[in-house]
């Protein structure tokens, strides 16, 4: 193996790796906030990596940004607000415009290279970017969720990196007793929350910090997603009351594509693998 | 990366690669059949590699042996002889020792020298090797199936390498025409089949390979499995006749511990990826 024909992530903790080959480089920089690299890839299409990690890639992109919207806003009884803290890339506001009942979508990224560098090289990700309900502001989200006003939104997804750097703050029990606060009578708020193979404690910590601001009826959707440490992630929902049904037949009518999300992987992603269920009993 | 210090395996066509860092190499041979290593990695416990590719490590092994045991065991009604097809580090036997009705459940692998080193390196995997319902062969499984009397055995678990070197004929139709011969009136065959991130072509030809031979009503599972390509794996079950119905009530009971498959984790398994069931649609 050429080093200078292959990006690899080296994980933390975890002691792999994972590489992709590539053509060329194709973008650096330092933003204000993050260290920011796009490759070309042999087979995963346009790669993205921030402060080391792989992000994005144009091939496998579409488990995480389906289902990081998709089971949430299909739980949500109405969706018309949504607030995507991250998310930079633009691939969750895109998914998240595709449901009707949304009516205004704000996205929350500290970091306005990481989209105008997916405006670039990732344009289908930012394809609703000038949808008329889109609202792209670059500013702290943590700072934004405090200031907001109590009942202001519907669904609120933390569309993170790791909880190392910039996204410290969003894995942490004020950030989440914020989200409480601004959030309607069904909210709910859905945080990526790494791999179930790797980051127990981790998802540990996150829960606690979750039931200590108030959130409840914690549930954890798994899916597969190649690019990222174990090949296999997770994101959590909280509640700011008890979730709502999932919208089943909503969801088989549902208007637009999707490439990895349908009903019946909605409901698979609800299964607690054994070890997890032990970890986390139902309360 | 100090190459010394890693094990890499590069993953052909798919332009990727998994590492593991290693403390140190245990054990390397080459046998009749294949190249064996043994590493005792950092955080994976031991590793065993054929032919250059990741097979079993201790940490993950779970999810493949369980996913490919218990779904097919607790769908058939009453699974009492069970044949595997590979499966020479004994960690599939283990798990189908776990049901009570089991009579007989032989391993032919086609390597003694896989279950000699899994004896040392994995001994965890190997407790029911001494099981008096347990018989291990160290012959051809192509052959042995050929040769086999009609209605001799109710489920065959094809626990194979990939279809490259030894294993390819464990993918093709006259092997699963043998099959079709040898299963008992209930009778099902499960076949472990790779990526589909990465091997949709493969799948395919084993899907169209399995229908040619008279296997019907192919469902495919999917579970994460870190170690292996992509970290999303698959196996295939195709019945004799239509396959009987997921024995729910038997799983919720059953007497041993699992660390990823439970009831909720079966039905998740089943369910089909939207891109996957355009694919291969329901026939």
């Amino acid at each position: 193996m050429n080093p200078a024909q292959w990006f690899t992530e080296q994980v933390p903790g975890a002691e792999t790796a994972f590489s992709l080959k590539i053509k060329q480089k194709l973008h650096e920089e330092q933003s204000p906030f993050q260290h920011l690299e796009i490759y070309e890839t042999e087979t995963f299409g346009n790669l993205m990596v921030i402060d080391g990690c792989t992000m994005v890639s144009t091939r496998d992109n579409f488990f995480y940004h389906e289902m990081m919207s998709h089971p949430v806003l299909f739980t949500h009884p109405e969706p018309k607000k949504v607030w995507i803290i991250g998310g930079g890339d633009c691939g969750t506001l895109r998914e998240v415009l595709k449901h009707p009942s949304v009516e205004h979508a704000v996205q929350i990224d500290i970091d306005e290279r990481v989209t105008r560098l997916a405006e670039i090289y990732f344009p289908e990700l930012c394809a609703s970017n000038h949808d008329a309900r889109a609202d792209l502001k670059f500013i702290d989200g943590i700072k934004w969720v405090k200031d907001a006003a109590p009942n202001s939104v519907d669904i609120i997804i933390v569309d993170s990196t790791d909880p190392i750097g910039p996204a410290e703050g969003l894995f942490g029990e004020d950030f989440y007793r914020d989200c409480y606060h601004c959030l309607s009578e069904h909210g709910m708020l859905v945080q990526q929350s790494e791999s179930a193979l790797y980051h127990m404690q981790l998802i540990g910590e996150m829960r606690e910090a979750m039931s200590n601001s108030g959130l409840s009826h914690l549930q954890t959707l798994f899916f597969p997603q190649c690019l990222y440490p174990s090949g296999w992630w997770s994101a959590t929902i909280a509640g700011k009351t008890a979730l709502s049904a999932f919208r089943q037949q909503d969801c088989a009518n549902k208007i637009f594509d999707t490439t990895y999300y349908n009903v019946d992987i909605h409901k698979a992603a609800m299964a607690q693998p054994e070890f997890f269920k032990k970890a986390f009993p139902l309360k």
